[in-house]
């Protein structure tokens, strides 16, 4: 019942507000024998990390990972594992106004709405600052996914930035840990990073889509009906902040194809395994992972703290006008990418726990 | 951990396969006294049955829902309601030719390699005909909504059939049950008929989108940051077979959109309550229920079952073709929308149930 | 938060009361691959089930188990197994006088106070009838465990009814299924005959204490701290009806020794094993077993319903004397046997998967 | 199916080890706006920390516990309250013995049969500084009932030390806070002294029997089946370390009882309230409370780590002798009494969370 939590096996419960003392994870269910360190979860942190660049945030945060329990001369022991992250850069600004004031897009209205407090400091528990802990959480299901499926790789980028996309056709891997958008493609990095330089300076910001994909996930991943693999990727990218939409396969628009169109076809590959003719069903039939690439989108809304003065209203029911100013992301969504690969290698490894604890060897071959 | 549960407070389990003995749903965490009797429920399940036009498959089943527990002298009392659907139309035909081969698009395969054994008569498990025990929980559900929050209205309409989208400036809920597709404008669901009537014919099928609508929902109902109301919505939605997206408010479309242009506005109503310029956000802010609509919308792909012969394999890895022969719906997404009404109720009441327990009355007025 | 679930990854929960249409078992998280069919359940039923000797309460219940879903051509198929049994000894008694009046000692006036609604009839939910749900689910349990751990054996049997105790020295396994009482000792047998039949006849009734023991239990399950073998045993015992103790190993009488009594030591075994000097423990240290026999016992209350005379009040609050008449149990701690073996069965299965799941072959070896 | 937490509305999640960095819980759940600060958890903690007299461990912690999350200006916000504790008296011995030997009636051969790993120092998680923890999370739980249900009064104390009882006619609850055993009785406090004197001075232990009573528990908390309010109670008192029985009501001894001895017979009170003749069932009756003293016993065992040489094994399964040197309590049971106390108030709050989740006010009146 734990709200906070994610997870049936490899456990994640994050914790924490923007400006108290410290955030982080509690991960139960981690296995043992793990080799992981705090420089391995600070690698992923650090691709998360805010103030890199110009279309990032400029808060400062170190966003320094300490592993305060479940370690032991550097192996996982299969007790929880603490991960803290301090916060520092509490500048001691002045919150009066937002104190008092919603902020439209904010959750500042529904938190007060729901438990009638909030820590309104840099919006508290809503923060997209609570994203670092899962991209902690990630990095260590990354480690035991290293250990337990080598094969699987994770990646996240973007393909789509306000009404710009990626042209697929060019889209190349290597690309994306080449420029600050995660974008798998030389060519749209130039074009959005002007785009996103006009959109900064007028103080307005976009949504944007990012695809995640795990390759080398074995088939037989996820279980029918409601611990499907894509029913918990669903929730996993909803969870995120400012996600609006989540897509697996086709997605949307696989409304609009005929089953003909749609069916996947199935082939023996070379290695005695099945292998498709296409892959609209983005790696997962009936809930459960069919072994090709698990593709899943999520849509993320423009950041809603911006320049433009909004009509809003006041703690006291009366109308207002609300800029927000201060430290802000022209488009959240970049940050969003290694938070939803974070959430990508936490569901497959919950999974592979779930299918070897449920199933053993007892799946079928082929063949 | 149950893997075929769904609900925090509220708890639904569905079980049974398609052409097993019966199917049903235990539902746990039912408030007492809540009036409901089996044709209460009955009039749920009769507006998902299959076989009531030339639209939908023609698989005879009466669906006729037993309460086996939890109600006494008409009314809930507290303890688990069991929810119980006997298989009559388990007609003997041949499944040779489906035990041995995968229909693309299915979970036969995902099922096999998963379980190493499979119910494989109607697709057992992974059949359409699991949410049955779905709508049968929801109505429960529905029952008690109108006792604890009978403001809350919950609609669910076609807005998409393959390509053709609904006209939104005609749309008129009173329409919805007018035609065999629930979409809210009689003149589209002229169009469709004709277009669906082609597609029956050819032995295709088409995918669809389904809006799902709350209403009268309290403000505050949803919980950071994986308890979020959007969180279970999309898990929900995504839970339903064939679904490959979900969207909340703006959805997908969010990415495109400016922060500028993405903001509701917020302002006072003459009722003392807030209320908002637009519903981009789909009646939920940082997790949490404004007060406005809720409104959900979930892709579903089309029926993978079609008279069109695809390539596929046996269980002994042999290349084969398959013509999925028998009752199929030509847009399975007609009868996804009570399902898509049940699953809303479903995450509504349990989230004022949750809302009830953790908060209580502490949540802050406006004003 | 299914508050009438139970187990981890094998999910049991039971619905139903007792003069309702039908009572049972859902069971979510059973492996694939078990050989099971509704002769195997019954065979335990038929152990539990009342009116087969004049120490057990009269009502003829045939008790007979149908397997709803999850088996398919005689195995498991990893999909939720619905165990039910239809009620069908719903005698048409006048319940109108325990409809207003509150048994002494019986849940009637807390499930009033709670529900403000109560199926009075024969107790409803609260009726020991519930447990032959929990025997039928042991049954798969146990026929998982002859598959995934076939050294497990499971034995329950009295040690204890009123002030008479077993005496160790002659314990016997092979006696068990010889008396009336599952007492492991033919002249114990003999003596409660006679003792109970005394009881019986002047309508009064007495408690009892039951041993289960789990032998061939590996070393390695259970989980700390809130997951440990010895909680989830504690919680699974206490939730049976009328229990109101629970020991392992040495249990209460462990207040009494010394360190240096209560230490089992360890040597090493012929068979590269650990052996110990005794099993102070009862199998289990720090929440994980040892290898050793694990062993639970339990203490059930005298039966409530009692010939003689009780003061209580009405729903109005006017106080009244009460009787139980009709069929009822001496020592209902007889029918608890089969019980606590069967919750035995579930935990050792739930938490064998969960150790396969969360911990797989990294377990450490001796030696 | 995280394994370290405990409660369903009022989840608390305990993690850390003996000597690594820091350990502490992470409470999800907690009702937004109680007053709450590090002080007033500290009162608690600082009732169960070790070295304050002759009779528990010399180790010196000063358990300062520190509220890193979920607390705004003095009050809860209904976010997680992430509770930590720094570990500072990691005294640099030389743990190079107990890395090889496992103690016995320690969890050291199960961690390392089970995990593969251990953290030995200590204990490492199996350590009763674990429960430093749980009293942090109940001194959270009490300040929530404070508010929420400030009739309801938690009151732990030890009825037996070895074969020692209190006689309950001295009993006084005035004294269990005047003496080091938490004993109410002062004589009974002089006699134990000496009698712990001895058995510390020969490097011996003892076990011990402690009860919590709860007072003004309202009637209805708990439910059927599983989540009984004994069921959890049972498995929160269990999953203290050491702890190898418990008792609700008469316990064990209500086996002895005839049904005619046993029955709580029923009134009306003054006040017009159901009123007991006595207080078999410890207050609960068909796992939901009655309104009268929720009464549970728990018996912990001697403490394994003794200065007598005891025969056991090495990791390489070498006989050899071990001697557990160090700061260690002859009677461990007495630092199980603050945490008896938290278990129970947690247990309290979680079903009152839970009874106004799922009942409201939909219980019944009496009169």
């Amino acid at each position: 019942m734990s709200l906070n939590s994610f997870g049936h096996l490899f456990r994640v419960t994050t914790w924490g507000e923007s400006h108290g003392p410290a955030l982080g994870a509690t991960v139960d269910g981690c296995p043992p024998g793990i080799k992981v360190d705090a420089a391995a979860l600070q690698h992923w942190l650090d691709r998360r990390k805010p103030g890199q660049n110009r279309y990032t945030t400029q808060r400062q945060e170190p966003d320094q990972v300490e592993i305060l329990s479940g370690v032991f001369e550097g192996c996982t022991t299969g007790t929880p594992v603490q991960l803290a992250i301090r916060n520092t850069d509490q500048r001691s600004k002045d919150y009066s106004e937002i104190a008092e004031k919603f902020r439209p897009g904010h959750a500042d209205i529904t938190y007060w709405q729901k438990y009638g407090i909030r820590d309104y400091r840099g919006g508290g528990r809503s923060s997209a600052r609570e994203t670092a802990a899962r991209v902690a959480a990630g990095g260590l299901a990354r480690a035991a996914l290293a250990n337990l499926a080598p094969e699987v790789e994770i990646r996240g980028y973007m393909v789509q930035m306000g009404p710009h996309r990626i042209d697929r056709e060019r889209m190349d891997w290597d690309q994306i840990e080449e420029n600050p958008f995660w974008v798998p493609d030389a060519r749209t990095a130039e074009d959005w990073a002007g785009y996103l330089d006009g959109l900064r300076k007028s103080g307005n910001s976009v949504g944007a889509v990012i695809e995640v994909v795990a390759r080398g996930v074995p088939a037989g991943l996820g279980a029918p009906v409601f611990g499907k693999l894509d029913t918990d990727l669903a929730a996993a990218m909803m969870s995120i902040n400012a996600v609006k939409g989540v897509e697996i396969g086709e997605g949307m628009a696989a409304a609009e194809l005929t089953g003909e169109a749609n069916a996947d076809e199935i082939f023996m590959g070379n290695d005695g395994r099945p292998v498709y003719s296409s892959n609209h069903a983005g790696g997962i039939l009936g809930g459960i992972s069919t072994g090709q690439d698990v593709v899943v989108r999520f849509a993320v809304k423009p950041t809603s703290s911006i320049l433009k003065p909004r009509q809003t209203i006041t703690k006291s029911g009366e109308s207002t006008e609300i800029v927000t100013k201060g430290r802000h992301d022209p488009c959240v969504g970049i940050r969003a990418v290694p938070v939803g690969e974070a959430m990508m290698a936490c569901v497959i490894l919950d999974h592979l726990l779930l299918h070897r604890g449920q199933i053993g060897d007892a799946g079928g071959r082929i063949g």
